[in-house]
Order: C-alpha cells, then sequence, then structure tokens
C-alpha cells in the first residue's frame, strides 16, 4: 500500500518542516521559552534527533543503540540545525540499507520499547509531529506565525 | 511494508488517544480556552470529526463529500464524544471497502486536495497528532496531566 522510498519522502517532508519550525523561533526562545512547565522546544528537538537518525541506524545494522536526548549545542540554534542536516543525511544512508522484507520484523527500539519495525518508525515520525505541533502552540503565543502545517 | 489492517489500527490506536484528551479537558476550558489566539480544542476537534469519517467514506465510495468543520455541539463535551464514537465506527465500515490495491490511487480529498489515497489517510492521522500535540500545551498550561502519548 506504501513504498519504502514513499514512506522516507514522507518523513523527510516533515523533517524538512520541523527544520522550518526550528528557524522560525528566536535563539533565545528556542532554548528557553515553554508553556506549562513543559520542555523548551530545544529539548524536544535533541530528543528528536537522538531518535531519527540513531534508530534507522539500529533498524539497518540490528546493532543496539542508545537513546542520548543531550547534546553539546552552546545555546546555538546554527548548532542544532547542522545536526538536523547530518540526521538527514544520515537517515537516507540507513535507510537505503534496509530491507523491504524487514519491515514486519519484531524489533526492541533503543534496546528497550518493543515492536516492529514499521511500527517503530511510524513512532519516530509520530512523536515529530507532536511536538512539532506544541512548537506550533509555543510560536503562536510568541506571536510569530508558524509555517504552514501542510507545506513539507 | 504496512498492511492496510495495521495501519487502520495504527489509526485507530492515535484516536483512542484523541479520545482521552477530549476527555481530560473540563467542559469549559475544551469550548473556550486556547493560547495566542488559536482556536479551541473543540473548534480543532470539529475539524478532525470533519475529515475522518467522511475522508474514509470518499476514498472508499469514490464520491466526492463536503469538508463540514461544523457541528452543533450545544457546548456538550457528550455529544462530542458520542459523534467520535460514531466515527470510529463508520470508518472501521469504509475501511473495509476500500481495495487494497487502491491505495496508489490518485484523488482528490474533499474535492480540492490532490494527492494519492495513503497520503491522504496519512494526512488524515498526521494532523490529528498535529493538533492533538497542541491540545497537550493546552491541559499543561491548565495545569491538567495529559494521557501518555505512547499509550494507544
Amino acid at each position: 500500500m506504501i513504498k519504502p522510498s514513499q514512506l522516507l519522502e514522507h518523513w523527510q517532508g516533515h523533517r524538512s518542516l520541523t527544520r522550518r519550525v526550528i528557524e522560525a523561533f528566536p535563539e533565545d526562545a528556542f532554548f528557553n521559552y515553554s508553556i506549562g512547565g513543559m520542555r523548551t522546544f530545544a529539548d524536544m528537538v535533541m530528543e528528536l534527533l537522538g531518535i531519527a537518525a540513531p534508530g534507522t541506524k539500529e533498524i539497518a545494522t540490528g546493532k543496539t543503540v542508545q537513546l542520548i536526548e543531550k547534546i553539546n549545542h552552546n545555546n546555538q540554534k546554527a548548532k542544532i540545525l547542522e545536526l538536523w542536516d547530518k540526521s538527514t543525511y544520515d537517515i537516507n544512508t540507513y535507510w537505503a540499507q534496509i530491507k523491504p522484507e524487514q519491515f514486519q520484523d519484531s524489533i526492541k527500539s533503543f534496546g528497550q520499547f518493543e515492536g516492529t519495525v514499521w511500527s517503530a518508525i511510524f513512532y519516530f515520525i509520530d512523536n515529530e509531529i507532536h511536538h512539532r505541533g506544541q512548537a506550533y502552540v509555543y510560536l503562536r503565543a510568541l506571536n510569530i506565525e508558524p509555517p504552514f502545517f501542510y507545506e513539507r
């Protein structure tokens, strides 16, 4: 019903939108603003970076990777965006190594989350959409117009 | 890589979580609370109701449906939840009428949004995750603990 190449393009489309949401934040608000005791968007993006490329690598190689949600970013969005772009490249590289028949295989993502390859990848994407949706509220509260959700 | 029945279960899992997010809102806040000039969660849920079952019906029957984002709810969450459950049933019914080979077909959802059957369904799901993520911020700002994102 959907080809692996289409799912990759779908995901990278979402990642391209998330990149533009990161860009839309003022540097200070990205690292410090939050609502209701939630994490800053920078903290959420570190989680996304910790999941996306490492999670894809784990699926492609079969070797357990650790979930690392902290990055040395020196409060610089440029550093985060650089890591984002490296992840984009790494995801494409590892994706090419996943065999089509692998998507129904069982896996334990990051050595702890049980599921199938497809459900793990869907989780990576859904979790990104979830947190980016939260960032839209942060931007609106900061009186900044976020990018259109339907533009990828 | 993923079977239609698995995608349906994935979607209904998300819809079950969204239902619990609706339940978590106090009646008044559901219809009146918002941040940064955004819509209330009630308004977003009406959009989701206008998309999910009608969009699935359109795919199953091939007959164009109108996008209706307003519902007569009398400011009662119970009415919204009743419509939510009716949609759950309708989605299952129409889903069973979609042929596996149809997912790559081109369609114009609600007579206006061009894509394929799979990309339309992904949009329905992604849009729900996006707005539900926003509702999580509303709940946190209201000092209410939302349901766990990973519980479906």
